[in-house]
């Protein structure tokens, strides 16, 4: 079979490779002695591999005595967690291998990173990757070296592991990430480690539910394994300490069907703890292959899936005592149980007895290549789950059918002259796109896909998924669907980034204040991304695209709780290879930014985006050409004169500050028309960094001649400013620049209100010009003053009447003569 | 009795009000008339109220017909949980009054803020503390203006609603909050309400395993509630989906014991379903009883603490049907159920009619005041959940007795002559803060307070609080302890907010690049004490106080997905009233600044300090007089003379940078020994900020003599360098700024290999000054070259041998003459 690592997309018709018989059922029986003493081998292999890679710089096979020189200097690497990965992997191998099963092995406690790649090695696939890790001698002795070593790879399960979607870093998303895998994967299993460690963050406490949400028929099956050796770093675990019966209701009321396997306990033999997973195992594949019959036969009723209780000692089958301390089933096994194998023979000698108790002589043979015994335990090709392709997602990626979105359009005769609901707009493309793609795009959010008004266009085309309970009454909910809701940004984003990392496309659409919630996971993947990109066997996966409304200019009903706009300032601190921000501001142009976003691949897309009335600025060919530059001046808003350079600049990023920026050059063209202004905006943030920053960054000739060197710059943002000054302060023109932002002073207001508590209003605008170009002369004070009254009028008016004065709200661009003249101008020389 | 807003903390000794007879039983028996006719009446008036401030603008009592001009013309609110919120105030305020029990009110479902408000101001505590709000027809007039109104109150419960300590806004942190206030509360029953749309969220679901961390006997009470109303923004919830026995199974999984409450359904009388609340209440009541009285008798098995599952139609007694579209018992209710109330008359009326359903003639007198039936129904003074003054914690607070930190001390001979762990040095002072402070202080951290090394002093003080099983071997853990340790960040931080709210103090210490897990709940924190500040009754409480370590640039152990400095960056987008940072860079100096952290009030302090081995530079006294200023010279390492300005300026923030900063320094004193260097410290970073945008902020004059306004700043920060140009662009001397930091280049490395691979590290900021500073002329070409040399040097015997080199490793301040000796400086001219 060939390697999946090189298969062409156009090959691959099926998302995982297929399996003869699809979950068939095998009569549970006790292991003859050949598979047996297989899974055995496998897992003693293994964990002599991951000893190895922890503690040995040389003398891989232990073919001389063991000395200090053999012993790398520092020891770092988790062993604590990898006796029971590896005892998972041989289990499962066995399975697969029998039952032709597609599995992914998704490890929450990935700190057991040698683990994973002992068992790669072990079947093959990380030669195949990496051809200096042979099997050989040798080979073992560069694969011992590198782990967590300079130069080398890291100690978690990492991008650089093959079989892997999941970081072994922060805890907490393994199973939102194997649902997300299984989703449109039907013949795929999903083997997912929970630790007990990782079991009591908020995240995975709330995934388990991830099981109302999955569709037996069309979705694969996610086996949740909850590990539980019974402690973290310095703890023991909650979900260890309570009574089984009290964890056995937890499972089920969680919805699931417990199955407890425990074992290795006061030095119990493993042979017996084998065949009791091993009956288990199989036990709970034929439940599923039973779940799956019965979906097939027209079962609606949610079932109770299976799932699996592993209670084996933390750090298994290490010394279980080290100078007088009980170290194995401790906490103490957790990282390194023998911290000073280099210090004394003793030590140095302990760590040869414990290696050579996994009885190596028998698992490598002369090469030291595997023996035949494990290599016989291993599945074949893409059956090895180190080499399942939809670990390597990219290799099955097709491209999205994507309609084209010049066809919803809105109508825009002259700037401003329609109202339009950007994300409105949006869906009415999105639909289609569900409608083209309908099994590999799924939209994500937590309850709020109608609030930002991508309803009702994609229920059209589709239904929210849901396996709970249905009502008569209920909306948009069916047994199977394309857009995933449930009130948990963690779930959203981590079934997202499952599916992306397996080869899919979506989005996340989010409240902008609470995308803050997944900071900390968007960090994870865009490092994993970052790190994939490098590694030339990892193909290309959809980028992970964010689309954020309620934003902090509207918050209406909210207030302050729900006004921040800083993940972008979160984001663009990861590596500029990767990101991206986009501050579409109408219909038109969120509809090109959305459409570039969709054809995307290994970004994440951050584009924020109005779903409140706003104006139509640009056609659909003007929005086009602006996206595609990022950033552009605005002609038909200024009043430069061709070939001469303006008074001021003033720019915009975002819908709120587009419409003021505007409304501010209408007042200023009205009533200082001799003030030659120029009016850019920027809807990729990204061209405001330098070159050398950002690819998309403009070059300084670029900026210079948008922004000029030397005049002022009133930059209306609709974030916090300073990420403006960050982003620029190595341009020419950044000491004239100033920028206008959110800056925490909220409250609960209306949307005028909101925007003039920030200074970001078109009078406040208007002020800036006239507070920065120099010799304007007397006419602007009395311009000056008539802006203060207008802000005092407007706030007057929101405090009489609870909402925004008309002159405000009734505002356009192509009356804004008429507007304008509704000023006060006592004494205004308008001529 | 006294209000408890105008309580001077010496007067109140203890932490709640005393209740006669701590959590005394009551046979359930049916209520009689009276007391069921006070329950629905309070119910009845809060749900009027509610439904008045989100409609009304004016007629508050309806004493002439309704029309459009009475209501508002943006109707915004939330209206769907506020009965159920109001329901159960109005049950607990006749336990409240009957047994004499200090009670909380914590409510997840925050949105139905008009709900708090209204009971507030029932039981008379509004308008004690808001005077213009007074019980009067006009006060309610106000009342109801005042909502979600410019220039008004919050949709949400906030800081300006009497009787909460948790923001409406995000959800997922109603049970955190209320254990948090519960700890070291004896005497409190905290009743935490859970809507079943944020039950859906990760941090609530992990958060019913409090239970196993509370202890019955110098702990309060938690009773959570978990109101099933059924829908979410747009979907039914997943709570009120599973069948019956499943929730139950998940309650008891979670170590409840769970009693439902069912009704409202199918137009089924009030008055029975409080009979049915009112009799489980006591049932609840007396279970909390008698497990205390357990606990008292000596029994230290973690009791089954009771909870209750509320299910009511959502949106109770709105009308049910609205243009022919079932509204109550729906989603469609979340909000506002009669959003068209001015559009026509028949709505107009639909909107009276609900009013008028609850008979406000039965309610308010004449006058506009509550009748005496519901007066009569809320408890009195500071029993009333509104005027609990644990829930304006800093009326209760005390001051901590805090040891002299000078006493805890390191001995430092001179700059690096001795090896510190900062954080273990820090776990001494910490011991002894837990001696002093026995009932109102504790250390919050995942799992890690041991390996940030605040151990083992603190267990030595203390140990781990712990109410699930226990067994032979374990250390530290005890029933009752100050540290609490859940592998969560979510909890650790909500616990922590719930403590300090309530008058307490604390600290969170976790590892730098996971604190991102939090940033959420930072935001709203943040939000909720810049708004704090500004209310008058509002009493300053405790800061919120961070110690960050296990930091980016030390991550061999971990890698790439544990690096992440820029929390930081988040925090400093808040509101400066509020955020401070600190880089205390050796032991002496963390003492001195967590010191001055566990004084401040109404802070967030960001600490970010080493754990591992590093020199300490400064002794005590100069710890204290460089933590006092924020940032300073050092004099003993720079090279400018007296009366003239240096060549260049050396600027570090971080215990890393600074030594690097350091041994670059001494590269230069030795081999350019005529170069005038100075070398700079930033311990507060908020210094760097312009006075004008931050209190701490130096001014420009200050800033310009310690960086000169024109010879190169080469800045060597502990975080991503951008910050450093964003927090001091606006000053003279940012132009010559060069920053180094973080760029997420990482990889597993050794730490100089960490430091080099973000070109931190001492070698390259030579090259940094070489590069910067004119007319250094041939032998800096020399030394330039060397300098690359080392670079290269030192990363390969990381390749090697897997440790960093010698000659870094070994490098002290003192010893820089022999350090600087070993380059292999060919053609170096030493002279």
């Amino acid at each position: 079979m060939s390697s999946p690592f090189t298969a062409s997309p156009a090959a691959s018709t099926a998302a995982t490779p297929a399996a003869a018989t699809p979950w068939p059922t095998r009569q549970p029986a006790p292991l003859d002695d050949a598979a047996l003493a297989g899974v055995d081998a496998f897992w003693r292999a293994a964990n002599y591999l991951s000893v190895g890679q922890i503690y040995l710089l040389d003398n891989p096979l232990l073919r001389e005595p063991l000395t200090a020189e053999h012993v790398k200097r520092r020891l770092v690497g988790h062993w604590g967690t990898t006796p029971g990965l590896n005892f998972l992997y041989a289990h499962l191998n066995r399975v697969i291998r029998e039952r032709k099963q597609s599995t992914l092995y998704v490890t929450g406690p990935g700190h057991g990173g040698p683990g994973l790649v002992a068992s790669a090695w072990l079947d093959g696939t990380y030669s195949e990757i990496y051809s200096d890790i042979d099997q050989s001698v040798d080979g073992m002795r560069r694969l011992f070296r590198q782990f967590s070593f300079p130069g080398g790879i890291p100690s978690h399960v990492a991008p650089e592991t093959p079989g892997s979607i999941h970081e072994g870093g922060e805890l907490g998303y393994a199973l939102s990430h194997a649902y997300g895998a299984a989703f449109d994967n039907p013949d795929l299993l999903v083997a997912a480690v929970v630790g007990d460690g990782e079991a009591e963050t908020g995240p995975l406490a709330t995934s388990w539910h991830s099981n109302k949400f999955v569709n037996p028929l069309q979705d694969g099956v996610v086996l949740p394994i909850l590990h539980l050796n019974g402690y973290k770093i310095a703890n023991p675990t909650v979900l260890a300490r309570i009574p089984e019966a009290e964890l056995l209701e937890l499972m089920r009321g969680y919805g699931h069907q417990p199955h407890i396997v425990s074992g290795g306990f006061d030095g119990e033999d493993p042979l017996v703890v084998h065949q009791r997973m091993a009956q288990t195992l199989d036990l709970v594949l034929n439940e599923i292959g039973a779940i799956k019959l019965r979906a097939a036969a027209g079962d609606t009723e949610r079932p109770r899936w299976p799932m699996i209780i592993l209670r084996t000692p933390k750090g298994w089958t290490c010394p279980p005592v080290v100078d007088g301390v009980q170290v194995e089933g401790t906490w103490r096994a957790h990282q390194v149980p023998l911290g000073n194998a280099r210090d004394t023979a003793a030590h140095t000698t302990l760590l040869e007895n414990w290696m050579a108790s996994y009885r190596p002589e028998e698992l490598f043979d002369e090469s030291g290549a595997p023996s035949r015994q494990i290599t016989a335990h291993a599945p074949d090709g893409d059956l090895r789950m180190s080499a399942n392709p939809v670990a390597n997602g990219g290799v099955l990626r097709r491209d999205l059918r994507l309609p084209d979105f010049r066809n919803y359009a809105v109508d825009v005769p002259s700037p401003g002259a329609t109202i339009g609901e950007a994300t409105r707009v949006l869906g009415t493309w999105l639909a289609d796109v569900i409608r083209e793609n309908p099994d590999n795009f799924r939209i994500f959010g937590p309850d709020e896909t109608a609030s930002n008004r991508l309803a009702p266009a994609v229920y059209e085309a589709t239904d929210k998924q849901w396996d709970a309970q249905l009502l008569p009454g209920d909306t948009n909910l069916a047994r199977a669907g394309r857009v995933m809701e449930m009130l948990s940004e963690h779930q959203c984003q981590g079934w997202l980034e499952g599916y992306l990392l397996t080869g899919r496309h979506g989005l996340f659409n989010c409240y902008e204040a609470f995308i803050h919630i997944i900071d900390s996971m968007f960090n994870q993947h865009a490092k994993w991304l970052k790190v994939s990109r490098e590694i030339p066997w990892r193909r290309p996966v959809s980028s992970l695209n964010y689309l954020l409304s309620s934003h902090v200019w509207r918050q209406d009903h909210n207030g302050f709780s729900h006004q921040d706009p800083g993940f972008v300032d979160h984001v663009v601190n990861k590596s500029s290879d990767v990101v991206r921000v986009y501050f579409p501001f109408d219909a038109n142009t969120l509809l090109s930014t959305y459409d570039h976003c969709l054809r995307s691949v290994d970004y994440v897309n951050v584009v924020v985006a109005g779903k409140q009335p706003g104006p139509n600025w640009l056609t659909m060919d003007q929005a086009i050409a602006h996206c595609s530059r990022g950033a552009g001046i605005f002609d038909w808003a200024g009043t430069e004169q061709p070939g001469s350079e303006p008074d001021v600049v003033l720019a915009a990023a975002g819908d709120v500050p587009t419409l003021e920026v505007l409304a501010a050059a209408s007042i200023l063209r009205e009533r200082m028309p001799e003030l030659k202004v120029r009016v850019v905006n920027v809807v990729d943030l990204m061209v405001l960094q330098s070159e050398s920053e950002h690819p998309h960054g403009m070059s300084d000739r670029e900026f210079d001649s948008m922004f000029t060197t030397d005049k002022p710059i009133i930059f209306a943002y609709h974030g916090y400013p300073w990420l403006i000054h960050r982003l620029t302060y190595r341009r020419n023109g950044h000491d004239n620049l100033h920028a206008r932002g959110y800056k925490e002073n909220g409250t609960t207001t209306t949307p005028f209100d909101m925007v003039m508590l920030n200074d970001l209003d078109r009078y406040h605008l208007v002020i800036d010009v006239i507070d920065r170009v120099p010799g304007l002369g007397a006419r602007a004070g009395v311009l000056r003053q008539e802006m203060e009254d207008a802000r005092l009028r407007a706030t007057q008016y929101t405090r009489d009447f609870g909402e925004d004065i008309p002159e405000v709200t009734e505002w356009t661009w192509e009356g804004a003569g008429a507007a304008s003249g509704a000023f006060d101008a006592t004494g205004g020389d308008n001529t």
